[in-house]
């Protein structure tokens, strides 16, 4: 039995990330859970901002932002980032987070944030209130001590904690037990229906 | 200390949704994690496709799909529809889920996801190798019994229990504590930050 919501913006799981914009000592942080992967060739992330948002200005000045993936135990500041404007505050000293040198932009990471991606954009959609900025993913950051001893390359989750969000319920949560793999998980099912 | 992965599309914490496509005996499942919110007014969703995906074929014609987020228990179906092409396959027999009636487009929702979104399609954007389909969201469902009780309009997550994937990394999760309210949890440091 299903009980219909009307048209909503209801949807989860979703990370959320924090979003650098600006230079120097003009960096602002937003809070955003619109934001997902929509391409990977080459890497590319699209983030929606309302046309209102200060970061929105910055974006479309310096053409490069960072995302920032903010383990669980910072929700506060990650909601904090939310709830603010940046245009006369800077967020960074707010809740003590620290803007790291990029690799290949100009714009910074959080050193607190314990994966970071360096984006540059490549196009932007106007939808209604809002604005999807697409941004190609030249660089990407994880702490040292959060890659597997076993497997140089690969992100260590636990380690890592990711933040997760539901939104419209406005919920934060954060990972419970792992349960299997991808591009794995389903073979049983495979092998039963190959029969 | 920060490691450099390089450009990549390593995302996560991100949803594993089911998007089915078409109508009647001619329906598909496709498991997608590039998901996101594009926007809110009217609400908007976006979902990337690889250009040879058979699921896209179908959305193309019927400018319709609906999203589908399965619960953490059913993380081995949500795999295996990602495994397999459903161009000569029936995925919801394979799967053993339902199809039921949506209201408002033709494509089905799956009885066996306890939220489900009907969209149809506003805008297509082809981003290398991938296509960036844009569908407003003309109605959501909720298992009934999967509302809070205190709250006819709120989603009790945990009942939901929705599965999470971390993209690249390869891993599935199950949520596990609740940490805190959105627009709520960082009022301590705006408090703070006011003095």
């Amino acid at each position: 039995m299903k009980r219909q919501l009307g048209p909503s913006d209801a949807f989860f799981p979703v990370p959320a990330a924090l979003i650098v914009s600006g230079i120097e000592d003009k960096v602002n942080i937003i809070t955003v859970a619109w934001i997902g992967i929509v391409g990977s060739t080459p890497p590319t992330v699209g983030i929606s901002l309302e046309k209102t948002r200060y970061s929105l200005e910055i974006i479309r000045k310096s053409k490069e932002f960072t995302v920032n993936i903010p383990s669980a135990d910072c929700f506060r500041e990650t909601d904090y980032c939310g709830l603010v404007t940046g245009r006369n505050r800077n967020k960074f000293d707010d809740i003590g987070f620290t803007p790291n040198k990029s690799s290949r932009v100009n714009t910074p990471i959080i050193e607190e944030c314990p994966y970071n991606m360096e984006c540059r954009v490549t196009q932007e959609i106007v939808l209604g209130d809002w604005v999807l900025i697409l941004g190609e993913i030249v660089e990407t950051h994880i702490d040292v001590d959060k890659v597997s001893p076993s497997n140089r390359a690969k992100i260590d989750i636990p380690k890592v904690n990711p933040l997760v969000y539901c939104a419209e319920v406005r919920e934060y949560w954060a990972l419970g037990k792992r349960l299997g793999r991808g591009f794995h998980a389903g073979k049983e099912i495979l092998q039963r229906t190959k029969k």
